[in-house]
């Protein structure tokens, strides 16, 4: 098991009194991905999961478009040269890397219009690769409501911590939920991207049957970049514990997906294709 | 003023009963950085300070190492070619374009050691280009936990929607709390930048005097991201509201810094160099 939690020596200050001991800390490495030995990209992230992050962010930002576009994936975690050093590195060998567009080895990720940038430029560009979302079966804002305790239970680092992102994919189906996929990490998109990338590698992403209703909760906010993930991955339902963005309405607006904020307690707020809360 | 809110039509679900109405959202929209012409990078931002912006991240990533580096800066608001049309673009003339080293064009930030990626070698890299910091006076916690107020009561957008980030930077000195800098922003590295790049632009960043303290806070967690650009802006201190990561904890520490999470209520907790922590 990769180390996920560290316990390092804190002062607690409380109330005018000073006390030494330990705290637990999430841990924060940066990983490394390579496109056919190439570097591609880094993320901080927490250790684990990392072919899944690996395949989700690939696939969420247009590298492949399913598992089968790669042809190896190895994930080092020891150092040769230097031995006993943590390494963070996956290796990603892609059948045909020559196909992926120039712009997405740039360090500017979002794409941009020839008059300069603009929500709307943003939201057209991502229309290219994905189009809008099909019809899909109205939620109940009651089962809505459940979900962000379902994902609590299962925010093992959170509990240890005291502060973490965590994302989760849950089908609703007859009244029934279903927990597909749970991942926390430092970062919010990288949680994302690890839920993602297990649907990916288990074939249930991108979604595609009519069979119940695919949600994605996010522990924080959501914006522009949570939206586009769950669009690539065809999810119709995005909610947020917290605010949601101006852009993330737009984009989730253009492309027929209910998106919806401040899930708590007993109440949420739906801003886009909210005929489809259901009963 | 650049547009920072904006009210869209919601649906509140509230103990099972819906409710029609408008709900007061963060703007996000992107933001492209030229430098000399060429697209550097892009970033999702909340519109407003844009050339704050700019400055600070191009200072905190190493761009440029003092206000002197940049020729001309032009904020362009509306296209020309298609009227009346938002375009978020910062131009930069650099002096010397061609100085900048070739990784900062790429698209993984991180700096890599030989060997692969690990926290110790991103640590290494930084501190080629960014000594340890110079002693500083010690601050006492009872100041430190005024300092959420101080942010809370500049943070306009908060109370509006409900969800942002802020980046405040404050001067202790004598007993009295000064507040140099505030700012919100839809990415909590924006904000950090914007208040950065204020510093930079009034000349009191990077921070060279030995009269009082600069202390930076964020209003949510602190990751090796944040006390990066602490460092490169010379803040001795830097607190935030919610947890901090393991790598923030060891790059902190190599650099002489005072790091500090959950600063809340009447506690906080001290990781690094508490020594620091006075009366």
């Amino acid at each position: 098991m990769p180390e996920t939690v560290r316990k390092l020596a804190a002062v607690r200050w409380h109330s005018g009194e000073p006390l030494d001991g330990g705290d637990t800390l999430v841990v924060e490495e940066p990983l490394e991905i390579r496109l056919n030995g190439r570097r591609f990209t880094a993320t901080m992230r927490t250790p684990g999961h990392d072919e899944l992050l690996a395949r989700g962010l690939l696939f969420t930002e247009g590298v492949i478009s399913d598992n089968d576009d790669i042809e190896e994936l190895k994930v080092t975690s020891l150092c040769r040269e230097r031995s006993n050093e943590l390494v963070n590195l996956v290796d990603v060998t892609l059948h045909d890397v020559d196909s992926i567009p120039a712009h997405l080895w740039e360090r500017s990720l979002i794409a941009n219009a020839s008059c300069g940038l603009c929500g709307k430029a943003s939201i057209e560009a991502l229309s290219v690769r994905v189009p809008p979302l099909p019809a899909f079966e109205p939620v109940p804002p009651a089962q809505l409501l459940e979900l962000p305790h379902l994902l609590r239970a299962r925010q093992e680092l959170f509990e240890k911590t005291g502060g973490l992102h965590a994302a989760g994919i849950f089908r609703l189906h007859e009244g029934n939920i279903e927990t597909l996929a749970v991942f926390e990490d430092i970062g919010r998109h990288n949680a994302t991207d690890k839920a993602i990338g297990l649907g990916l590698q288990q074939g249930w992403l991108p979604w595609e049957t009519a069979e119940g209703t695919l949600v994605l909760l996010v522990s924080g906010r959501a914006s522009f970049e949570i939206v586009q993930k769950a669009l690539v991955a065809r999810i119709p339902v995005v909610c947020a514990v917290s605010a949601v963005s101006s852009l993330a309405v737009e984009l989730s607006q253009a492309n027929n997906q209910l998106l919806i904020g401040f899930v708590r307690g007993t109440s949420l707020t739906a801003y886009t294709n909210t005929d489809k809360l259901g009963n």
